[in-house]
């Protein structure tokens, strides 16, 4: 069996690396790339990396162009997503990178989106909860935030066992290509080298949200964000440090414990021998989400620190990921599972 | 006046960092370099910034090269400033840049460095508490460590004020040079560049019990810190994200006049307009922190988040201020004001 | 005295950085600044690093704006200086850090810029055969580009010494910010760190006519430029690497004796003791350039290596060298002399 | 047929690279993975980012630790595998990263690495001249070094057809990761980061006769090389900039045409379509050579312009390609054909 996609967007970062993972998927073939204003030029002109597919030329994004496909990935600014959905046939798995159907709760979409909430889909976090089971055969995929990706997989065990006081406190690290191509100046090389900088400080990111609601499946009650990301100088990944108040009677042990049971099986997720930390390095590229705990006896709060590389895991790698389970294949087929260093 | 100045442990970057802001300060003549290893080697090989220098020859440091001079800068690894500094003469002002007089509490000292507590001395943060009067002519001085010099001021208002619970969470992302010029394999830039990872996770790191110090001298009380310092490729630059529980009733106007008034009169820390955000960049081989906060209504916290260049503010840059101070000249003679961007 | 002085562009990179300079000027008072879109804004939105000067307004680029002042600087896109020059006074002394008035010849000009010759004005680098003399009083001054300055200045003894054949390779490696604030995707974050490209590649980049003629300036005799510039993933600096042939019988002592006579009593241009070669980071935010060279006996060719801060030396702060040239201060006066380094 | 492959100097940059690249072999089973000072050691504390084998401990490099193997990839220090070469049987397929059987001539081995020539093997690059079929069953391969791939494969086609005089300018812009993790201060993040130099300046990098001998190769005439490496503030990539005096009479059609025809069957090396540049992002972690030519008419220059991943397509990929073609397999196999971008 060999899939046929389609990628609409193709010439974003994100675009960029679903193409990259799917060129290396053996169950593949890759069909329509679909662009908006860049539409009629050449995908090596946006993706000089991807050799193979130079010569292809891009489409315009339309339901038309999309048609005829096994799996259509959208990787569109953040409200493209939801008119071209629901006009692809119900039996095309379509997997949205973007942020249209994360949110299960309408009053949050209005607050943090602003207007008509588009409905919810199976949310494309296998490790998170229950979520796998949701994902199996599904035909609408809703990939999650990059930073929700790590943030959640870097605190589950703490809140699923209850360790923790619900109340978290994240800092995020991000490259800048989580930004996407967008041409603004703070994004310019000359700015952003030798610089770092928080923004959306104050809870104001819409992640925040996204966060809250995985904290709360994966632990059963409300748990208070606050949740702050840093730009700095590099291209890709993400380092999450995350901490919270230890509850009465927590030990060491309990955590690791709890940590290692919980992603014992998962095929990209590592907790890290002890003494060793999490790079965005050793990830870059790849699948993988590796996470290190820590507890600081002194304050009591445990501090567990995540990395991801932001457009695979957090975005490209975990989107072919939910395509495997979606459609029958081993969940790890076509995935990157060694990182590229130094 | 002319104050003859010298500098222990000039190859190394404090060292290269004090000779900088000498160099354009108007009343110092510079006086003797020293260093270990590289004593008997020219400053150019080490500096090559420092192109009015390069012909000096590095002494060794030692008492009798260091005599003579109205200042003495000790810029030498941790543990070996205290036996250099009680052979200086007591008129000589001696600022050391390392941490051996920095702990007031003997057994803070010795859980966390090890060793017999040499003493603490007047402590070298004009902005903090009343430091400003005991620095004023000292002839003793302990310069803070860059970290702390960051994340006190930061948060100094709010704790001073009572807006905030005493548990605050400090994750401050440093350049590379904070740790010197050692040759560590992680430090390699093949390892740092496209990586960010996290240090001392869990409480562990020495700056600890320092910034807990400098908080409960701002408010009275005792703080509990939990801190956790990141690797960000570039050389220079701390970003703290500062984050605490918000006590009840406090609004973000309270917040914000604590802020502005705290420091309306510091020629060297600046609260931004709202809106802005620091960036290390804009502060890069300044003396100046800059700071800006938020609340997150949801979360109920605060958020403030300062930068400095760790190498001026956060360790020569503060320790030509306090050698202002301790020789009775304006704070500010010779500092450098404004950053180097992009 | 006090010198009024006026900054048009003062949003951009190449105002900034005349700012920064002005800022430590002891002569200077800094009068209007003006933008073009950025008209009514506040300088700390655009320049964060200019603390001094965040609540500046930026007045519209006008004649009217920068009357009234002993010195205008023009940091402007090319081909806006020529207008606003010719409706300013002809006492006041310009300086235009733009490419109108550099090229002699018209012909030129047409060739590689298009449009009507505006006219030549004495050109900004003292450093340079005899223009010193020229600038000395100057009323209008043509600030050379920054690739030509550095290139220029490393090839310079050689030239006019005559020890190497007039085809010269100029390879020089630059940081982001000599492109500006352009919001181009090639000079996204994303895109620059982590990679070296080449482009204008086959002599086709505007600055190549410029050394020709510099080069030529200093020997005499016409000579073939082959320049290839490359964009390297830093903010700040230029790297020139130039070879030639060598004449016959030209020895290393005959390299090194020249070069070091040349700029023996030059303030801002070193040679390098023997062994010790230029690095970027040791000049940055300073106006000096470094050279060193080195004898190819088998390919029988000179290399000399040259760095400069494309902002500094190769822009604002030769404008500023030149400002004091023509206005009987001494040349260094208010110039950074040494780098910021690490 | 499964290939049993050992690797020796496990835990180096080469080392790890070879290792990224063979975990995606299909044909390949990984057996020893030995070191030096690093013996006894879990591979996972220095290659964090290669998952899979993070528990795989290292034994020492030696003979008997190497024997039984279809394969050794010798990754060691230069001068180190001429020694445990000869103690590996005839039919093992011995393929060396380091530099000891690449030059043919004993004398130029003399010059420039002193002691014995151990002899010559076949050398790894099979784009060259017909080196391809020397490779295909050979028992014994040199692979190049990392400047003289690029260098060789940008420069081929105009010295192949007699299109450029036989002088050659090559100015390469190198990562640090060319380097190897060597514990030198030069190489420490903070001095790499945001700084661009020049090293072996005059000829003296070891490569040079390397590059010298591939293009006599290629050509059948001795060519001159002037060689000069930058080092460049990223851990992985080249890009060499060649160039050389055109031959009377050659146009751009003359080379364009040799350039499209050398490589129009090469799998990896890519003359990319007109007005597009080499960036070394584009070809990160990939086996690709990536070329552009143009001609500069006033110089009567060609300018070629290359670029590679210092680690894949220069060192360990190559390596890789020169094993399938040693083993029987197809060139391609188990290589990586795109890049990591951005």
């Amino acid at each position: 069996m060999t899939l046929k996609v389609a990628v609409a967007g193709a010439s974003g970062y994100a675009g960029g690396e679903l193409l990259r993972i799917l060129l290396g998927h053996p169950k593949v073939e890759i069909g329509a790339l679909t662009a908006g204003s860049n539409a009629g030029t050449l995908l090596g002109a946006h993706q000089p990396h991807l050799l193979p597919l130079a010569d292809r030329r891009l489409q315009e994004t339309t339901p038309e162009n999309l048609e005829g496909h096994d799996v259509v990935f959208l990787a569109l600014p953040h409200g493209a997503s939801a008119e071209i959905a629901q006009q692809l046939p119900d039996d095309t798995v379509v997997v949205d990178c973007g942020a249209d159907f994360r949110l299960t709760d309408p009053q949050a979409w209005e607050r943090w989106y602003g207007g008509t909430h588009a409905g919810s889909w199976p949310y494309g976090l296998p490790e998170l909860a229950s979520q796998r089971d949701e994902l199996t055969d599904a035909k609408r995929i809703a990939v999650p935030g990059c930073y929700p990706t790590v943030s959640t997989l870097t605190l589950q065990p703490a809140i699923a066992e209850g360790l923790i006081e619900p109340d978290v406190v994240v800092v995020a690290a991000s490259g800048t290509s989580g930004a996407g191509k967008s041409l603004k100046a703070h994004l310019l090389g000359s700015e952003v080298m030798g610089s770092v900088s928080a923004y959306a400080v104050g809870g104001s990111h819409r992640h925040t949200p996204e966060i809250a609601q995985n904290l709360q499946l994966a632990g059963g009650d409300a748990v208070s964000v606050s949740f702050t990301p840093l730009l700095v100088p590099m291209a890709r990944g993400i380092l999450a440090t995350c901490t919270a108040a230890l509850r009465d009677g927590v030990s060491e042990d309990d955590v690791r414990r709890a940590y290692d049971k919980s992603y014992a099986d998962e095929p990209f997720v590592h907790v890290l021998p002890e003494g060793q930390w999490p790079t965005t390095q050793a990830v870059l590229s790849s699948n993988q989400v590796t996470i290190q705990v820590a507890m600081d006896a002194d304050a009591r709060r445990l501090v567990a620190v995540g990395a991801i590389d932001n457009l695979t895991k957090g975005t490209a790698g975990g989107a072919v990921q939910c395509m495997n389970l979606a459609t029958g294949q081993p969940e790890t087929t076509g995935l990157p599972t060694v990182g590229v260093a130094p």
